[in-house]
């Protein structure tokens, strides 16, 4: 798509572009060295700052390296597959009749109440980082104020304040979502859930990434839906070619993927990709069910679009809450669900009636402040610095054959290990020394990524953290050292 | 079965029995006099204070007379089902293979939303009644003292406080309920659809009562079940006998059934009845779901009992909330599920993942002081006071071939009109008159019961309410002598 291109002359940036590149590839800088900052560049190339910041951007962009805001330019992990399921042989689309998943997770989520473990293997982020003061101020005063009403008033679509301050929120990315096509859900899963139920019908075909959170698996299991798994790579994201095969070879009814700071990769998808992802759905006439709840939490200078910002057809189902950002246990999400809002707002009538109504009340009190915002940029600074911190000392520690994705934004980091090992032992061997990781088969339809797990980097990097990823790192050369 | 059976002597009492069904025969007492009190009765037939009390309790159970609080005995309404669906010549059995039910009841609903309806069609109580400053006051508690731990604490099973209180609850009717067996829902709804989804799979065969409460319409439709409505009497609830017709003739997975103040028909099975369907449903191996959400809602001396309390083998599963007699649209109740405990914990996990945990906390808080029995004390004695008054009046106005079914519990009335009328011409004409009522076809899988509706006798009827009986009245009549 042309509008996506550069604008701006190759030659000049492109030299400096190769230089630092031949010179990470032979290892003058190593992976998490910082890089010369762009002052320095300056003046050690001779380069006005506009050429060194595109440049800088260019290798950020390849992932050859990763900025981390106030501290410069890093080296980034080394993006090598070769022993990795992303790029291996292995065939890039996957069917699962019968999905079943559950178990596992149900294991792994029960593990993260243990006392005093150390949660990696946490779905939220550090719980110090809500504004809870906050939060709990707003449901006192909605305790308050609440009319005798208000169970009726919250009915779906739900309370209509909070319907609007998400409307303005998609405003202020320029996008068009009007409060009668949001519909407000006991949390981002009932949102995906219902979008799901409304469009597929058992047995249909669904796709999903591979790997993926493991909360579209359980779905499709519920709704005894077939998955159609294909291939997500940890720094691209779903790839478009094997989608395209995977529609042309089977009748899908929906896709349902995270487009943003992908759970448990942790990648984006570029605008362009996410364009040519709604023309490729709309071409077969498939549903997207969009799955969008960490895009507040990017380290970048903007939220990144969601791909229903390229829909023109209704056919997305974008699907979000506050549950990463400002309180989880709260249950509330919502659904911008395009022509499928009325058949989402019945499914709800019909499965739980409504999100509780103190609740929706005390969210729109707190959204309609300016503290949101403020939270925000706190959330995501520290968040940014938390993630570096912990991908510096896995690096450190864990051995030289495990890799380590970094990606911008989120706090999720992917851990490939050797190819011959299983996560799911480790998982097992962490828990009797109380730390929780989560097994990379929790996030397959097809049993597959069990050389993976995925590690919250949300926590502050204190001793015993520091301590953890020591015991982590011991656990996997013990079992390294098995293998070999 | 032989414990039920009375144990004192038949004759004295009898003679009195007899009298007071000939007099009512005679038309000496008409629908809704007032009989002579007890102690007036004493003097007057020179029998006992115990016999005579005896004597009315038999004609109130035969449903002769109802009882109410403080004002004394009353000649009940006739129960003469000619015109009625409920004994008439119409198999006793109907089979629907694809339920479709959802959008009257969206519609009516809705209707509810209406400003300043006179809500006759509302399934909730009147929200006066609830104990909004107490609640408000628990959860503005909760509020303040919630620990970061709360999303995780709140985790299915549920808050551990809050299992424990209803597990009490239960130990008080002399039932032997585990907190550990408790799942907490988003209201009864969640608890029935987890339930209802725990024990099928697409295209089984599921009984539900004829009429029925539409939400097991709704999640039939949801969960591609195929349903077997059968028969309920508006006195004595679900047939039995073609209960067990249907469990031969087909291979049923689960029993959809309100034991309590039946929605919409008020009825309550007794203790003798609950234990043969117990029986029955054990003999052929089907589960039970038993919806329990009006059993506080009594107006006698002690709560009903469901008839878990009459399982030993833990297939059923008791599903109840605080929606009707706490607080509207929390969206907070339970499954007491058995041997299902755990896969009904899983499938929440795959669906909205927990109920809403401030709301938890809160509700737990309200729960462990004597706040609730007080106010439940009192709410029953006003619900009893108003559906007396509910149904007066509409006896009053109403013409004498319209059947208005009182029943002892609860804060519905089952209306039956001529069985050429349509409730849903009913319902559209009184709409115009800003008055909402239920139509009978929302509690039918197969169109049944139009010449039916519910009424909601919850509120105080104040001028404005019986001005809208009297032109349902109106419209009643006018349809009547349209159609003769």
């Amino acid at each position: 798509m042309e509008k996506f291109k550069g604008v701006i002359s190759l030659a000049k940036y492109d030299l400096l572009v190769e230089k630092v590149k031949h010179q990470i590839q032979n290892e003058i800088w190593n992976v998490g060295d910082k890089l010369p900052s762009l002052r320095k560049q300056v003046e050690i190339s001779s380069m006005s700052l506009m050429t060194v910041l595109h440049a800088y951007q260019i290798l950020e962009s390849q992932g050859w390296i990763v900025s981390h805001a106030r501290s410069g330019y890093f080296v980034a992990p080394k993006i090598q597959y070769a022993n990795s399921e992303h790029n291996s042989s292995d065939a890039a689309i996957h069917t699962t009749e019968n999905v079943d998943i559950n178990n596992l997770i149900f294991d792994v989520l029960q593990a993260s109440r243990t006392p005093n473990i150390i949660d990696f293997g946490s779905v939220y982020p550090d719980p110090k980082l809500y504004p809870r003061l906050q939060v709990n101020r707003a449901l006192m005063a909605a305790a308050s104020t609440m009319p005798t009403s208000s169970a009726l008033d919250n009915l779906p679509p739900g309370n209509k304040d909070l319907r609007q301050i998400i409307s303005k929120r998609y405003a202020a990315q320029g996008m068009n979502v009007h409060p009668d096509e949001i519909v407000i859900t006991a949390g981002a899963l009932e949102a995906l859930n219902l979008s799901l139920q409304a469009v597929t019908q058992p047995g249909d075909w669904v796709v999903v990434e591979s790997p993926t959170f493991y909360g579209s698996l359980q779905s499709l299991q519920r709704l005894n839906l077939r998955a159609l798994s294909v291939r997500a790579h940890p720094r691209n994201g779903i790839d478009l070619d094997s989608l395209e095969k995977a529609l042309q070879s089977h009748s899908v009814k929906a896709c349902w993927l995270m487009t943003n700071h992908q759970n448990p990769l942790g990648c984006t998808l570029s605008n362009e990709k996410k364009g040519r992802l709604i023309e490729l759905l709309a071409e077969y006439n498939v549903y997207l069910i969009e799955d969008d709840v960490y895009s507040e939490l990017y380290f970048g200078s903007k939220k990144p679009l969601p791909a229903k910002a390229f829909d023109q057809q209704g056919m997305t189902m974008h699907c979000s809450s506050f549950s990463k950002t400002l309180v989880a246990g709260f249950r509330i999400g919502w659904v911008a669900a395009g022509k499928m809002a009325l058949p989402i707002q019945k499914l709800q009538l019909m499965s739980t009636l409504s999100a509780s109504a103190p609740i929706q009340l005390a969210l729109a009190k707190y959204l309609s402040t300016r503290n949101y915002e403020k939270h925000l940029r706190q959330m995501r600074r520290i968040l940014e610095q938390r993630k570096f911190t912990t991908w510096q000392i896995l690096s450190t520690y864990l051995p030289s054959s495990v890799n380590v994705n970094y990606s911008e934004g989120g706090y999720f980091l992917w851990v490939e290990l050797p190819k011959h090992m299983s996560s799911i032992d480790l998982y097992h061997q962490a828990l009797k020394e109380n730390i929780s990781i989560s097994p990379g088969k929790m996030f397959s339809a097809s049993e597959k990524f069990d050389h993976c797990f995925r590690i919250n980097s949300s926590f502050e990097c204190l001793a015993s953290e520091e301590k953890a990823i020591k015991k982590l790192a011991e656990l996997i050369q013990n079992s390294i050292n098995k293998g070999a």
